[in-house]
C-alpha cells in the first residue's frame, strides 16, 4: 500500500487491522494436507441440503408465497419469523426457569419462589427484535450505537475473538473480567468497575459483552445467578457512569446445547429488558451459508440500530428469513436441531478421548457442554501463540489451532495467558480430530515432555 | 427515549437521522388503499420463482454441492461467482467500448483510436472484487473505509437519497454537483473542486459518488466521455488534496437498459482502476430477495473493505451466492434480465403515458432509458416537500411519491429544488401506475392549473 494511498483512508480503515482468521486461513489453503481444528466451521456432513430444498419447494412452488419471498422485506424483518422467534425464546426461557425452579426446589427442599408464568413478556415482543445478517451483524451495529473511540467495554478473558477484532477496528477499549469454569467471575467484575470508577473512566464504559452459552472460545457457559447478579452489578454502577450500561447476552451457541440444562436467558430478569440487548442466531444451529440472526433490545438502542442497518443494506435477505420461518413452523429446525446436538456430543466425545489419549497430563482442557470447541491448555510456562516455535511444529505436523492469546483483549491490568489453544470439533471429520488431535500430541510431547 | 439512556449512544448514534422510507413506509402501511409510486420495489409478477426453485434443485439435489452452498463461504466471497461477474463485466465493456467505437466511426466517418481489446484486462480481476450484501453494503464500506467525520465527498444533484442518509448518519459532508440531462456537468464539478481548492478542504475531498446508469432518481445516465472527463477532472486536484480523489461509480441499475445503447464503465477507461470504485448488483436485476452485490475496487481500498466487511458479518450468505453463480453459468440470469427490460420498457410507456395524458403542460419530466424511475418536476414554484399541502393533497387522493428534496445533499451553497417528485414504475402494476398518475394528476390541476 503506498503511503499516498493510505492517507486517503480514514481514521477507522487505517486502523482496522488484519482479522486472525486471515492467516489462519491463508495457512489452512497453502497446506491441503492441513487439519484444521481452527476454523469455526459447523459439521459438514449434517447440512440440511434435502430439508432445505423441500422448504424452499414450499415457498417458490406456490406464486404468490414465492414472489413475496423474493422481493425486498422490511428493515427490521419479517413479521413471522419475528413472532416465531419471539414465542420461540420465550418458550424456552420458561422451560428453563421452570427446570431451575425445579432443581432449586430439589435441592433446597422447598418451594422456589420464581415460576416460569412470571417471566415479563413484554422483554420478549416482536417488536424488540431485529433480524441480521448474522448476529454478527447484530455486534457491530450494537458497537456502532453505543461506542465512540475510546469508550470502554467489559469483557470475559478470553472472549470471542472477532468481536475483539471489531473493537479493535473501532478504537474501542476493551477491559478483560476473569472468567472461571461456571462463568464470569463477579468479583473480578467488582474489581474492574471499582478501578474503572475511580479513575474517572467509568464514564466511557457503555456495556459488558458476554458469551453466556458454550462460550467461544472456553465452551464455558455464565449460570442463572451469575448473569443476574452481573447486571445487578452493572447497574449499580451507572449513577458513577452518568447513563445505562447495558449487558449484551450474545447466545449464539445456546441451541447446539449436548449436556445439562438450558440456562434462562437475562430477558427472564425482572426489569433486564430495559438493559439487556439478547443476540442470537440461526446460522450455526440449521445452516452457516443460510445468514440470518436476531437480536433483542431496549426501545432507545433498537431505534438507533435500525437506522444504521438501513443505511448497511435495507434489511437481511428475505429468502433468507422465509426459509428459516418455514423450517420453524414446519419442525424441521427443531428437528435439525436434536439431530445437530446428538452428533456434535458425539463429536465432542471423540476429541475428549483423543485428548485423554494424545496429550500428557501437564495439559488440561475444559469438558464441554455444547458449542463447539475445547479450550486446552499446554503447560504454564508453554508459549502456544502464531510466532512461536511449538505453532510451527504442529503446522509442521500438519494440525492447526487456533492460538489462545488472540482470545484476550489487550489489557494491560493483567497478564495475558499465552499457554493455551481453542480447539473445535465443528467442521472436521471424526477421523480427523482423532488424526488432528494425535498429531498435536506428538508436537506437544516434543516440546514439554510426555507426562 | 430518555435523555439519560439517550447519552449511552455513540456519537453516530445519536447523529443518524430516520430515513425517508421509514415515513414513507408507515404512511404506505396506513393507509391499505395508498398507491405506491415511491417505494423502490422491483416488478412483483415477473419475480423468478420457477427459476429460483430450479437452480436450487440442482444446488441442493447435489448433496456436495447442497453442502458446499450451506456452509459457510469467504469474506471476499466465492471464487467462481466473482470470476463469472469479472468476466461478465469485461464483456459487458468490451462490447459497450466496440459499440462506442463504431458510433463515432459512422458519425465521424472515421476509424476510432479505441478497439475493444485495448481494454486493461487486469481492472477487472475477480482478485479486485468484493461480493457484498447487496450493493448499498458496498457502498457503507467504502464510507467507513475512506471518509472521517467533516469528510467531503461529491454527489450529483439529485442524488441516491440512502446514500445520503448514510452520510448524514456518519457526519460526511455531501457537496452537489449539477446533473445535466446527459449526465454530470464537468462545469459544475470544476467549479465545485477550485472553490475546495481555495478553502483548502479540498484536503478532505475523499470521492465522487456518481450513480452513473439510469440514476435513481433522475434516470439520466452519464456519457463515457463525461465520465472520463471527470475522472481526469478529479486527478488534477490530487495534489491538492494530498491523496488520491476516488470515484465511486454506482452502476445498480445497468442492466436495467430498455433504450439505447450500455456504456462502457469507467474500468474501460486507461489506468482508472487504480482510482475507481465499481458497485454492481444482482438484486434489482434478478431478484430483490437475494441480495448480492459486487465491488471493485483498487488494492489498497480492497484490504481495508475486506476486514471492515469480515467485522461487519465475515462474508456475504453463501447459498444467495451459489443461486446466482448457477442462474448465471445456466443462462437464467440473462434470460431473466431481457425478460425484464422487456417488462420495464412496457411499464416505462405505461406511466408516460399516463403523464402525458394527466399532468399539464407546466410540467415536465425525463425520459428513462432503463431503470425504475421517472423524475418530474411541478411548475417551478411548486413545493412538492414532505411537509407542504401538495404532498398531502396527495396522500389525501391516495397516491405516494418521494419527494424530489430528499435527493439533494445539504449543500448550502447553492438553493434546493422543492418542485420535483420520483415516480417509480418499478413495482406497481400497470393498472396502479395509470390510477396513481390520474390521481396525481387531479391533484396537480387542483393546486397549479390544468394547462
Amino acid at each position: 500500500m503506498s503511503s499516498s494511498s493510505k492517507s486517503a483512508l480514514s481514521a477507522l480503515g487505517r486502523r482496522s487491522d488484519a482479522p486472525p482468521i486471515t492467516w489462519l486461513m491463508i495457512l489452512a489453503l497453502s497446506r491441503p494436507k492441513l487439519i484444521s481444528l481452527a476454523a469455526g466451521f459447523t459439521d459438514q456432513e449434517t447440512l440440511p441440503n434435502t430439508e432445505t430444498l423441500s422448504l424452499l419447494t414450499d415457498i417458490l412452488g406456490d406464486s404468490k408465497r414465492g414472489k413475496a419471498a423474493l422481493q425486498y422485506g422490511t428493515t427490521q424483518g419479517d413479521p413471522v419469523l419475528r413472532e416465531l422467534t419471539s414465542l420461540r425464546l420465550l418458550q424456552q426461557d420458561q422451560a428453563a426457569v421452570a427446570r431451575w425452579a425445579e432443581s432449586r426446589c430439589d435441592s433446597a427442599g422447598n418451594r422456589s419462589a420464581v415460576s416460569a408464568t412470571s417471566l415479563d413478556v413484554s422483554a420478549y415482543a416482536p417488536e424488540r427484535m431485529i433480524l441480521t445478517h448474522g448476529s454478527q451483524q447484530l455486534l457491530y451495529l450494537t458497537c456502532e450505537a453505543l461506542c465512540d473511540e475510546g469508550d470502554i467495554v467489559l469483557v470475559e478473558d478470553p472472549t470471542y475473538f472477532v468481536f475483539l477484532g471489531i473493537a479493535q477496528s473501532r478504537a474501542i477499549d476493551c477491559r478483560g473480567v476473569k472468567l472461571d469454569p461456571d462463568g464470569l467471575d463477579l468479583d473480578s467484575l467488582e474489581a474492574q468497575l471499582e478501578r474503572l470508577k475511580k479513575s474517572g473512566e467509568i464514564k466511557k464504559l457503555k456495556f459488558l459483552y458476554l458469551v453466556s452459552y458454550y462460550q467461544n472460545p472456553s465452551s464455558v457457559t455464565t449460570s442463572r445467578a451469575k448473569k443476574a447478579a452481573a447486571l445487578k452489578l452493572l447497574r449499580r454502577y451507572e449513577r458513577a457512569a452518568g447513563h445505562p450500561i447495558y449487558l449484551l447476552e450474545d447466545a449464539a451457541y445456546r441451541e447446539l446445547r449436548f449436556e445439562g440444562d438450558d440456562v434462562p436467558s437475562l430477558l427472564a430478569e425482572p426489569g433486564a429488558a430495559e438493559r439487556v440487548i439478547y443476540a442470537g442466531t440461526y446460522s450455526k444451529p440449521f445452516a452457516t451459508g443460510i445468514r440470518v440472526g436476531f437480536g433483542l433490545m431496549p426501545e432507545a438502542l433498537q431505534t438507533v440500530c435500525l437506522r444504521l442497518k438501513g443505511n448497511h443494506d435495507f434489511g437481511t435477505a428475505n429468502l433468507l428469513q422465509q426459509i428459516v420461518a418455514r423450517s420453524i413452523q414446519t419442525g424441521i429446525y427443531a428437528k435439525h436441531v436434536a439431530m445437530l446436538r446428538k452428533r456434535y456430543a458425539d463429536k465432542a466425545a471423540v476429541i475428549l478421548h483423543a485428548l485423554e489419549e494424545n496429550l500428557p497430563s501437564s495439559c488440561s482442557w475444559l469438558k464441554p457442554n455444547g458449542g463447539l470447541y475445547v479450550w486446552t491448555a499446554l503447560p504454564k510456562h508453554a508459549k502456544a501463540g502464531q510466532k512461536g516455535k511449538f505453532f510451527q511444529a504442529a503446522l509442521d505436523a500438519e494440525v492447526l489451532y487456533v492460538p489462545g492469546e488472540v482470545c484476550y483483549a489487550e489489557d494491560k491490568s493483567r497478564p495475558r495467558p499465552a499457554n493455551e489453544m481453542r480447539l473445535t470439533f465443528g467442521g472436521a471429520s471424526e477421523d480427523a480430530i482423532r488424526e488432528g488431535v494425535r498429531r498435536l500430541g506428538k508436537a506437544v510431547g516434543k516440546f514439554y515432555g510426555k507426562s
